[in-house]
């Protein structure tokens, strides 16, 4: 039977690579990375390639995520031995992972040079702040609620002051493994969207909690409880203590990363 | 302690009225109305006004919810002995409901001629379509999945014929209690949303499963199996077997009662 894809690239290779996008619920994961500790994503969808084709693989992510962080799309990377239309793969994977939170929106053939985190240029996270009084009951869990009222164009303000090359040592956690603080970051928007207020952040990469920690920074000016010469001085200080506190994972998303063409 | 709000209207009554909003996540519940066979909203919502008040009270809404379907905004009253300030009320029904799927959003207190169900003017629902192959995660249980692909215009286009008064009897439930199959359907937009497809409606009121059955037959068109001319026919047939299927209650939402000022 022919089937409708090109093999990958034109080496000899016996496998083919295959890029998948992830959608997930994080509520019920250890993260992204397989850990002793309980259900990871990772996981999950190697238990499905190896339910839906018996293949042992090793999916590689364009991030980690941690406990309870969401995805939209969240890039990953498999190798496999046997020959299959991305739509099937995509199809057969899903039915495999019904009884998880994770679904699988795209997938696609792409050559043995791509890789899904070392060939990435960019990552794009989304933070929901839910604000108002009452709490969630339809986005429980996926939102942080924040009853005290933002004032999101300080928070907004304030955010310009990180953008950009720094050393991102106030927020970082002190499990990062990252060999530098220095990291750039090209994007950091803060809006409003009814009750909700959002966080966009966009970055080459980012260091462990970097935007929880952020977030949990930017919050302290909406409430009014700190100002933007405040983030200034905690950017400047190079100490994590000086920040404010982590905002919890349920809030976060990975949103994507980019690729080139 | 003085209490900041005025007693309702000027008559002597011994009880305040109270209007509350209600958001929900209906699908750990048989709907709003309380039943025999399961948790109900109403229910839930009473046990939180005697937990917190020690009041009994039977609480009131602008509309039954089928079983699994949400709400955003449903408008409830109740009468309370105790003076309280609506914001404490709502507060504390809200940590009186943390175990359930149920938020109050709003409360405020209310003339005694204030009805939830006799005075609303009209209701709105959205139903939520996630159209694309791959099953939600994210929004598992919160929208109806429809892999192949809708034509959302011929929806939009075939809605027309529904809008306005019309004997709505193909669109309505064996074990519906209305007096009559005739109603006012005042709107009715189909969207598309990105991967999600939305329905629109407003009326004074709907028929038991009105909404889901319009819902089926309008998916039917997107998916091109039924056109225009079949809606048309199915309406003047009246004849609930000549429709669509019903669609589920998960993907539909009570959005909001509108009142005189």
């Amino acid at each position: 039977m022919g089937l409708p894809y090109l093999p990958a690239s034109s080496s000899a290779a016996e496998v083919s690579r295959f890029r998948l996008e992830l959608e997930f619920n994080g509520a019920g994961y250890v993260g992204w990375q397989r850990q002793d500790n309980g259900p990871s994503i990772q996981a999950a969808l190697e238990k499905a390639v190896a339910g839906m084709l018996g293949e042992q693989t090793t999916a590689v992510a364009a991030g980690r995520t941690d406990a309870g962080v969401h995805a939209l799309a969240l890039t990953i990377h498999i190798d496999l031995e046997r020959e299959i239309a991305p739509p099937k793969l995509m199809a057969g994977l899903n039915h495999h992972l019904l009884d998880e939170d994770i679904s699988v929106v795209r997938s696609a053939v792409v050559s043995g040079e791509f890789h899904a985190r070392f060939s990435a240029q960019n990552r794009s996270y989304l933070y929901r702040i839910l604000n108002r009084r009452a709490p969630p009951s339809l986005d429980s869990g996926r939102v942080w609620h924040v009853g005290r009222r933002l004032d999101h164009e300080a928070m907004a303000n304030a955010a310009k002051i990180l953008i950009g090359h720094h050393d991102f040592s106030s927020f970082r956690a002190g499990e990062c493994q990252a060999k530098s603080p220095l990291k750039t970051l090209d994007e950091l928007r803060v809006e409003r969207d009814g009750e909700e207020v959002h966080l966009h952040l966009k970055a080459r990469s980012f260091l462990h909690h970097q935007v929880r920690n952020i977030t949990g920074s930017l919050q302290l000016i909406g409430c009014g409880t700190r100002d933007a010469d405040w983030l200034k001085e905690v950017l400047e200080a190079r100490d994590r203590r000086r920040a404010g506190p982590t905002a919890p994972a349920h809030g976060l998303y990975f949103v994507s990363a980019e690729y080139q063409p």
